[in-house]
Parts: structure tokens; sequence; C-alpha cells
């Protein structure tokens, strides 16, 4: 297969690393406005080849295009790249309004093209084993999800800390729960006349389970903690762990009923942990291998449009919120 | 003086010993319901004087009393402590609603007597260092209060988690921070047909500010973790930690503006972090200093009848705001 | 059972305590040469019985008597004890020469008593359950056991380090392993004109296994470590873990043969994690228990004095192996 | 000026990448063995002239040679590139031998070249703010150096483990201490009829000072941690930490004297902790800079060869001394 990128900035050279280690991968073609990002890359990657412009590679033969550009292009770019018969690969999150995002998935219907957003996130080997271990009924009823993903961060010129930091989150947390959130409600702060730096998501469901989302730029140390609390067991997922990223808790609370007393009674229960071995493959060679697989196979991917999608509702959702001061907005 | 200690439950016995270790105090009384703990009390503290009922110490020559009853009791229990002219120490949270704290405060005004509630984590080490750090102005304006407090809890029977965890985040956010807050929206989830066993508090400032509390009993690990970021420096303060709980970080953003660049550039910076030593002596032995200092001085103990209502004013509204899932609820 | 303890230092307290909270111990006495510290304590334990002196506690008709006196005294006060036809349990290390220790077994050999050392940390939840999954073979062929024991600390009179912290480490190795270290080799300094105050023992073994253990009272953090490494598995006991104490690692190496390679290839090989729930219960509470059942059941208790004899031949053998600047000093 | 790099193995194109992002460096030339290396090399950095032999680089007009060949090699491949008047950086360790080391002393200052050992963590930031906080007298006199380097690793085939890990403590120790050792004492233990996989250094010092080694291959944890005690303050640099991998403790003991009282008191003491920003650039961007400073400015590289012979001695003297069972092995 022959694969182009689109936009060689802090992500794009990854991709273009990635698509030239596979090998089904004949051809990588990459271009971006910025000469010198072109010519860094062609020193390192002296096999790709460069062009002058977008329009190049969409007269170009190549089979699918990587689209790694701001994120306000990535509909019309995306479009285009779909209308011309290739395969689309779009950076996350998907674009810069759910309607956008609908139009991606519709065209990429109409012309039979694989469309996958990158949630790379989906493919390290820690949310693989979490899903798993969910789906094999582990974890029991989902309680909640809790994410916090803090640290001092560069202030994007385009996006705010929900755009930028939240789909991670918000991919991992739909990925991992069969049930979707019905509204979310948010609140931000911005502390340069700027865009939100801090802000906190609440996703409410139908019946008792809950997750709640905290992004910030300001935070003066780096912490990437997601708590998942079930019925029979709860896991905490901490990113910054070097090793054992995953633990498994045998604790929980126990409804207790004693003779004589007419009050439910609930008492903790802990146990054993368990920290299990997680596969250690890059996962945008993931990501690169099951775009690929889609393409040849025909299928969807596992981060398709209608996911990207969904994550670009609730931002959508909780932008609305956070002007709106906090109230709850519902999702469609 | 001569102190009484109305009930023996968890808490109480720590007054009762804290009370008798102070040379100011000649005489401990106590009283509880419960016949046994009171056996198992004295045999601890041989000097301390068991009375058969809270009328028999409202009768007696006692100075002050301690409160350390069920929170429903608060108030009835304290108003009569006042009115027999008996300074008042109460458990914390202060009493059910904000209209009985106020009362409590303005009986405590008309009979002259020192009102105090037993909001310990104002006197550690660690809060009381974070304060002067604060005050000092190292940390700059302030931006955010950010409070985590979660594990496998006790199910309380008579307070869900807000009344359970959250005066601890509030009373620290109120003592640390000169600003206020002018409004709350809160969102929890009872899994136990229940109270609430888990909630969000986001509380909202005049300009940009902002605090948030999560709480939690259904967390598999223990998290004890306050972040307060600022212009100047941030601090993290982690409780379970056995040395350095609190740590400053010489970190932040700057703005930055360069030629031929219109828009705002906001880079991070980071430097030093410092973890000042800690005053290790016991909170609950600098509380009852403070309640026999402001007995004998006339004058107010940090931790007075006012913060104990305003902390009370916002788990109202932060109850009420769960209610209506997640509505704004303006503090008066 | 009638038990008598004697000093009431920084551990006969706990002794005291332990005793009075079992159902099957009628009196406690207790005695010190320090008025003030049986004072303090009878206060605290008001059902406790002083008596003026040791002398006095022979006399008496305890059946057992708790040594928690400077190490220099248990042999003397030890060899009274059994004499006098009452079980001992005496603090560890358990004298200060082998040949007292030696002593002090056959002297309770001959009385038909019990001789018991309080290794108290043979009864640590943590402790057993590593017991129980080397016992089984989890670990495989032990390779080495490690520890670590350093922080800020008590300078001690009487003894230096390796007196005063080493025991710990020598009895859980001891308790562990069923091989028996063959010599010693020890290096320490002392930097106050003073006892040691920082060490290293090598403890060698037959074969290929070989001990180590590092204990320090220079140490800015608190380490309290041990690894054990094993041809199949591998432990890391963190001590300072607030839970999660004792982690299980699947990992090692694998040899690997490959044709036409003619060297063996060692390969490293990483797994799952395991945290196993450990026993809260109080060592010492187990430790106490223990002792009655040897007295009831008229067998020998786990820390018996065989396991102090053996304790203290290694520090005896360490600390010569020190004066002669490290040489290799073999255990008879 | 030109420089050439022999040995393309695991270290090999890292100095290839810092000696080309060098301004100072024209040209690269390399060679290798194995020329599927050389392919994949020259991929990556397409700027780089292959060329086919030792011979070659030692017949071109290259400035200097930069060795990363196994270190038998060391020794022979260096002497030839001292004798061709070009000047030589040499991974660590330096040589097999601590004579083969002063021979390459000696060459390179009869052809008045420099020779310098690639002992990259000199160059860290981590080191260097150590460094710098020990020379300005804050730690006050040293106390000990306590090293623990362990892992489970790759078992070379070349090397035990001495040779393999400890020489980054060492020339760690080095660089911190004024004062050198003049002794070794190490035990070591194979279990895989092979080199020793892990292995405890005992440094002895003139006075009080004492310094140690752990180094580890088959530990299934991480550690990488040295404390330094001081008679002012303590340093714990753990470099497994992402941040603040220096921390320094205001701790220590005090002597008191007390009237009345005949022995010394020491006492603990604890204070503040501060961990300095340390400076991020890549150590072996440092190197390379010191290698071509000492180039051209006639002057000594800081990783000297006399440091590499220093290390050299230690680690053979260490080998000894396991061999003879840990006995004291005298440094010339």
């Amino acid at each position: 297969m022959k694969i182009a990128v689109v936009g060689l900035g802090y992500w794009g050279p990854n991709l273009v690393r990635n698509f030239s280690a596979s090998d089904r991968v004949s051809d990588v073609l990459c271009c971006d406005l910025d000469r010198e990002r072109v010519k860094k890359l062609v020193v390192k990657f002296p096999h790709v080849q460069a062009v002058d412009s977008f329009d190049e590679i969409l007269a170009s033969n190549c089979d699918a295009v990587g689209i790694a550009t701001p994120i306000s292009q990535h509909h019309s770019m995306g479009m285009r790249v779909l209308r011309h018969g290739k395969h689309l690969l779009v950076e996350k999150p998907m674009a810069i309004s759910s309607r956008e995002c609908e139009e991606l998935v519709r065209c990429a219907e109409d012309h039979k093209r694989v469309l996958m957003v990158d949630h790379t996130f989906l493919y390290t080997g820690a949310v693989r084993k979490m899903k798993d271990i969910i789906e094999r009924g582990d974890v029991g009823d989902i309680y909640y999800f809790d994410s916090v993903r803090v640290n001092l961060g560069l202030f994007q010129h385009d996006v705010n800390v929900i755009w930028d930091l939240a789909p991670h989150d918000l991919s991992i947390m739909d990925f991992m729960l069969a049930q979707k959130p019905v509204a979310v409600s948010a609140v931000g702060v911005n502390h340069y006349d700027h865009m939100e730096d801090m802000a906190y998501l609440a996703l409410h469901f139908e019946g008792k389970m809950m997750a709640h989302v905290h992004v910030n730029w300001l935070a003066p140390v780096k912490i990437r903690r997601i708590l998942i609390g079930g019925s029979k067991k709860m896991i905490v997922y901490d990113d910054m762990e070097p090793s054992e990223k995953v633990k498994v808790y045998d604790s929980g609370v126990k409804v207790v009923t004693r003779e004589g007393i007419y009050k439910t009674l609930v008492e903790y229960r802990t146990g054993d942990m368990f920290a299990p071995k997680l596969d250690q493959s890059e996962a945008l060679g993931l990501v690169v291998k099951d775009f690929l697989d889609a393409i040849e196979l025909g299928r969807k991917p596992v981060a398709d449009g209608e996911t990207g999608l969904r994550i670009v509702r609730i931002l959508e959702a909780a932008e609305l919120s956070v002007k709106k001061g906090g109230a709850k907005v519902h999702l469609q």
C-alpha cells in the first residue's frame, strides 16, 4: 500500500515512522506547509517522498492518507481525502464539531472508505488489558470511572484544555464501558485571557453509574490516573508508573444483613491486588496495523468514525456546559 | 478548668485524652448512653469522672463541654450547653443545617460563651505551614484549590459521603483562601440504596478562582491530596506521605510577548521544589489549647462558630445541588 | 496464667498491654528500677500489679516472665527466671554473646521451661505470608536475600547499629530460608567516637545462595526493604508501604539454548505481579499467643531459644568481622 | 573536525547522533564488522560516511575516534588510534585491566592526544548538581556513599555484573568525593554457571568514610538509588524518579552534651528538604562537547584517562576480592 501523511508537526513524524516500519506499506508520501519540517523529516527518513502540496497527495495514487494538521482543518481535508476515494486516518479529536464529524462519517460510508481516528490510547497494552478484565466480568457492575490528567502543560493556541487532553480520557472511557453517557456538566476557568486551562467534566449515565474527568494545564506535578470502581473489583491505572501501570484490587464493599438489624449494613472488604503483565508494543504501531487491516479486510477499525464522533459530541457538550456555568447538557 | 465530654464513640475518647493532658484542666467529666463505652473509657483513664446523663453534666459546675455525639444532636445539645453558660466545643460538621448553626452562633454571642467547631485539620503542621506560605505571598494569586479524599471507607448511617468527608477539605480551603465561594454545583451517586457514597463538588468564586472536592467511599486506594495552584508557586499536600507531606514547587507559567507575535504566548516554567519541615504536634492537642486559650482570654478560636457555619452552608448547598442533578446553588 | 513483665522502657509496656488483653492471663505483674515508669504504667493499666523488685517477681507465684531490660541483663535475669521454674520470654537480641545464649538454652531444657525470644517480625502478616509462599515452592530455589534497614535513628548507648537493627533482618532471613549461613563478613564505621552507626553484613552459604544486610542510623530517608530472588519468582517486601507490603513478581531469567549457539544464553522474563492480602493482626499479640500456647501445650514456640541463639551467633561473628576489617568469620 | 565512530552496537549510534548534532563536526565516519548494523545506521543518518574497516579509519584524515566496541578490544584499538595521532574517546569501562589503562594513559601523553572515557553519568544534570552542592560545603564532611543499582538485567557475555554496572556508581563516587578509596572487599555470586550476576562492593577509605555499591541483574524491580550522608546535610539521588531526582535533606545528627551527663549524646535532627531544578540536557551531548573542547583547547576532559584508570583499578580489585571470597584488596 501507498500511504501519505499530511502535517509534520509534533505527531506527524510518528505516523511516518510507523507507516514506514510496516512491511505492507511500499511508499510513504508526506507534505507540510512548513518546508523546514519537510527537510528535517526527509533527513531522518530518506526513503520518504516529500511532495509540495496537499493537492499533489490527493492527485497521487496513494491508498490512504493520515491527517495530522491542526484540528480546524481535519474536516475539510478529511472530506477531500474521502471524496478522492482514499482511506482516512485523522488525528484526535476528529473535528471541531459533531456536525463536521457526522459529515465525515457519512462521506466515508458513501465512498466505502475506512475512516479511523487516532485515539492511540485505545491501543496501549494497559487499556487493552483493562478492557479484557472488564469484559470477562471480573469487575462486576461498573460504579464509576474517574480520570485525572493534569500537569504543567503547554498552552495550546487553537484549543482549550478540554479539547487538548480530555479526548484521551473520554476515548478510554468510551472503549471500556458498554454504557454511554446521556449528559455532561462541566466547569472550567481560564487564567490568562485565553482558553480554559483547567476543567472538570461530570458525565451522567442512566442508572447509578457516573464518570468524571479532571484536566488541567496548571498542575505542578504530572498525574495520569484512572480509577474504575465495580461491584466486584476495582482498578487503578496509573500511567506514570514505570511498570505495574494497571492494578486490580479484589476490594469493594459487601452488603451485610444481620438478624435483628433492619437497616442494610455496608462494610468494606479488602483482598489481594494483582498487576497483570502488559503488552509493551508501541500503541501507534497497533493503530497503523488496525488501519491497514481495516483497509485490507474491509472492516471497521476499533477507533472508527462513530467512536471519534461520540468523543466530539461529549467535548462539544462539555464546552457548552462550561459556557453555561456548569448547566447539564444532554447528549442526543 | 473543669471540662465535660459527651459522646464516647470514635472521637470522644481522643478529646478526653487531650483535655486530660492539659495542665489547665483539673477535672474531666464524661457521659455516654452506652454504658460499655463509659466503662472502657474509665479503665483507660481512671481519673476521669463518669456521670450518668447529659443533664448531670449541665447541672455540674464544669466550665466547658465537648460534644462528640452524632451530628443530628449537635444543635439541641449545643444550645443547652450554651444556655447553661458553658463554653462549647462541637464536633464537625457543626450541625445538620445552616439554620441550626446560625442559632448556635447567635446563642453563643448572647451568652458570651466560646463556640468552637473541631475542624482538627486546621491545627495540623501541614495546614498551618501552607497557610503561612500563602499568607506571606509566596504563592501569588490563587488560581485553584483541588482536593481528592477517597478510600474504601466505612459507610456512615446518618450522613452521606459529602457530610462525612468534605468538611475536612472545605475547612482547609476556607482557612487557606481569603476569598469565599459564591456558589456550589455538585454531583453524586449512591450505589447501595443508601446515602451518596461518592460526590464531586465544584465551588465557584468571583473572578478566576475555582475549587473542587472529590470525596469517595468506594476507592480501592487511599488518596488524600490537595493541589493549590498560584501565579507564582504551586503546592502539593499529600497526607499519605509519611514525611514531606507539603511540597512547594517554584513552577508555573509565564506570559511571553515576542516581537512580531500578536498573540499572547503562555509558556511553562519549572524550578526548585521545597518540602518544609512540619510541626509534628498532635493537632487535637492544639485544638484543645486554642479552645482553652479562647475561654481564658475571651477571644475567638481559629475554628469558631462562623467558620463551622460557612462549612455547613456549603455542605447544605452541595447536597441540594446533588438533588437537583448538579444545578448551581448560590451561597447567600 | 500469671505473667510478670520486667523493664518498662520503650517495649515493656507493649508486652504488658498484650498480656493484659489475653483472656488466658489472669494477672500481670510488673517492675522497673525507675519508679516514674512504673507510676505511668499503672495509670494507663490500673489492673496491673506493680512490685518493687525483680526478686519479688521471682518469689511470686507467676508462671512466666517477660524480660524487656537492656540486653546486657538478659542472661543473668533470664537464668534466674528459668531456675525459679518460670517460663521466659526475652527481648531480642537474646543476649550479648552466643555463650550466654547457649547457657539460657541449656538451662531452659534442664528445667523443662519454655524459652522464647521476642523476634516480633516473624509474627507479622507480611513475613508469615512470604514464608508460606516460599514453603509451597512458588519462588523456586532461593538465589539471594537482600535487606536494607536504614533511617535517621536514635543512637543507642549500649549497642551498635548491628545489634540494634540487624536482629530484625537476620531473624526474618532465618525464618524464611531453610539453608543457614556458614560465614559472615561485615564492614562498619562509627562517625561519633561511639558504636558503629552503619554496617554492611554479607552472609555466605554453601552453594550459590547469598544474603546481605545494610543497617544504618544515618540515612535521611527511612527504607525497610527486603528483596528475595528465586529461580521461579521474586519477592519485594517494602515495610514502608501503607498497604501492599509484599509483592510477588512472576519474573526471573530463563536459560535459552539455541541451535548453533554453544554458549548458554540467559534472558530475562517478566510476568504478572501479585500483592497478597496480609493478616493485619498485631504481631506482638501473636507473639504472646505463641508463648502462652507453648506453655500450655508443652511445645516450642516459633521463635525459640535456638532461633535466638542462631541470630546472636551471626551478630557476634559480624561484630568480630568488622573489628578485623571485613575478614570472613566462620559460623561454627 | 572529522570524527569516526567504531562499533555500532547499542551505544555507538548514540555517539554518531551526538557527534552529528555538533556544528563543530563536519564529517562523521563509521564502521562495524556487522554490515547490517552499518546499513541500518546509514539509513537513519544518511550524511554519515560508512567505511569498510578500522584500518581505513586509521588511514583517514579524521581528527578523533570514538571506540564503542566490546571492552576486550578497547586497549588494542585505542592504542592504534592514539599512535595514529588521533584523539580518543573510549566507552566505559576503559579496558579490561589497569595495566592496559596505564598504557593508554601513557600513550596519550606521549602523543599529546586527548584521552577520554565515556563515563556519561558524570555529565547528567543530577550528578553535576550534587557535585556543586558537595563542593560548596553544604553537605559538610562526607560520611558515606551508598549506591544500589539493581534490576532484571540482560546478562552480558563478556563481563560480569561488576564490570557491567559498577562503572556507573564508581565513576559518580570518584567524581563526587575528593577522597579516594584505599581498598576494596567484594562478594558476588553467579547462579547460571556464568559470570557473577550480583555483587556487593565495600570501599574502604582512610578515616571514617566508607562507600558501598550493590549491583544485581536478578532483581524484580529497578532501583537506582544513591545515598550520600554528611555531617551537615544528606542527599538522596533516585534516578527512577521522573522529576525530583535529587533531594537534599537538612537532616542529620547533633552531638549534645548536657550538664551532669558524661557520655556524649547523639540525637537526630530533621529539617527542610530541597529538590533543586536539574539541567535536562542530554548527558552524551555534554560528553561530546567536553571531548571537542578538550581537543580544541588542549586541556583534559572531566572524564580523562586517569579517571577511567582509577575506576578500572577498583573493578579489578573488586573482582580479585570476589575470587578470594571477600578478602580486602588494597588499591595501590
